[in-house]
């Protein structure tokens, strides 16, 4: 009988207590799941960064970290963390990722927010949007999330170009990497998206000088990381009227301080880190069979470079 | 050399000379092209609704008339209309209507507006949309237009149900027809899409009893044609909560007067008539390929079925 332990907020349990059991049952393992294992006896741990566990040192046993975020910047650091650590990577994730995001291009797109705000029974009809093949997108970071956001928007007509570290090939978008990709990628973008992982290269990636290479009254969209964007920049751009208008799901501190310039801006929505949730249905199946391979001798997937922290 | 027509509003003539000039040209047609042809030179008409002509028995060697608009209800039933009429079938036109319908549904299904509305520095991450999957969209009216919604609704992950007059198929989309196809069709529907033609058959389509059949707290899309709604009957279903939320595009009488309900509605968003526009250029280039035919001997296409109305 394999020994997990639960180590993520305490509201949690209650939603993925079952799921996990189910999906533990059907992947044929046999687990004993609980929140108060001693350190010592835990095979696997289930983990979100704010739960419980800070220290990984007593888990002299445990074979790997699963961790229920995609996001691992918090814990990938950890000096105590030897145990190899997965990410979740689950489709309904992405899922989930592609709809804000196509949703929220299409909200800065057609100018939804003149229509909504402006219900005052004057019909104004002259101006129309471009029409999306008109609309140039840039996607930052074409991982598994980008590079689906990058290919939805695709599909509906927007020309895509993606940006990377290093050389990627994503189907049907245009792919950069490095330096002078990056300002290439930004020249002109309309509409600029942001899902990098947050590394201390991508830390305040869009800052004044590349704000600066955007088309004027671009749109700025990050389900990403906080730190991913220069914040005095951006507030900077917004008010100078470069950039349009801004929706941002992810910050530096959250949630958002109420008193955060970001909150009070006209031209920008704050979104509570609601972009993509791990549901716990799709997530409980996700952790079961990566602990499955391991049991079956398997690599795992989706285990964390340290060196990248990605 | 052909004469033609153009008999729409004045403020269009500056927008379409040049287009379609150009479109001539390159469909191998001579065509002098003014507004103010002799009727009984005239060779073909371009025409909207709102233009100058009213009364088509003088064109007496008129080929054909080519509808501007994809809606040719103000005009198919004009008793002294016994030539041809074409309707405006373009691509881009379709692109416009995607993302439109693209556009508002996702914002319904992320319930984006509570965001926009209550930037207020309260962190509200407790509540989330459903996955697309589990949110059925139901498209009245599959033909060019409601179709390639419905496709770009599937693309997105939203299980999509489509109903028309008479049977159709149409690839990954689920096909109803006739009363009792509309009855499934409407049933537990969470966002209905209206994409109809206007003909007496689809007056007031969505009535007390249709609306009844919807999911609570329904969405409705209206980019077709305004008398498809039962207005008061939508007003009511929004003030008791079965509908959520509607946004509307198109109107029993346009503009919609500064006095109308839906203007003051809280929870209907109405915009001008613009989910698609006819562009001059692609425009055009549909129009001089439709005439070049004719003068081909070819068939033409898109000809109203003065029976059906469309």
């Amino acid at each position: 009988m394999l020994k997990v332990l639960f180590s993520a907020a305490p509201e949690r349990w209650d939603e993925y207590r079952a799921p996990l059991a189910n999906a533990f049952v059907e992947a044929g393992l046999t687990v004993d799941l609980a929140r108060d294992h001693r350190p010592e006896d835990v095979d696997y741990i289930v983990f979100a960064p704010n739960g419980p566990v800070k220290d990984f040192s007593p888990f002299v046993r445990t074979k790997a970290v699963m961790s229920l975020w995609a996001g691992v910047e918090t814990v990938v650091d950890n000096p105590t963390l030897t145990q190899p650590l997965c990410r979740m990577v689950d489709d309904s994730l992405t899922d989930g990722m592609i709809e804000w995001v196509v949703g929220h291009t299409m909200r800065h797109h057609l100018g939804m927010d003149a229509h909504i705000h402006a219900q005052d029974g004057v019909w104004r009809n002259t101006i129309y949007p471009p029409v999306a093949a008109h609309r140039p997108v840039t996607v930052l970071g074409i991982g598994a999330l980008g590079a689906a956001c990058g290919q939805a928007l695709v599909q509906l007509g927007f020309p895509v170009t993606g940006w990377s570290r290093s050389p990627k090939a994503v189907p049907e978008i245009v792919c950069e990497h490095g330096d002078d990709g990056l300002r290439r990628a930004l020249t002109d973008a309309q509409i600029v998206v942001l899902l990098l992982p947050q590394t201390p290269e991508t830390e305040d990636i869009l800052n004044v000088e590349r704000l600066d290479l955007l088309a004027d009254g671009a749109f700025v969209i990050n389900p990403g990381r906080g730190p991913l964007i220069d914040d005095d920049a951006l507030l900077a751009a917004l008010d100078a009227g470069k950039v349009t208008g801004a929706t941002l799901d992810v910050f530096r501190v959250e949630p958002l301080p109420a008193d955060h310039p970001y909150w009070a801006h006209p031209n920008v929505t704050v979104t509570p880190h609601i972009a993509s949730s791990t549901r716990p249905e799709t997530a409980s199946v996700v952790i079961a069979r990566n602990i499955a391979r391991c049991e079956a001798g398997q690599r795992l997937l989706h285990v964390v470079d340290r060196g990248l922290g990605y």
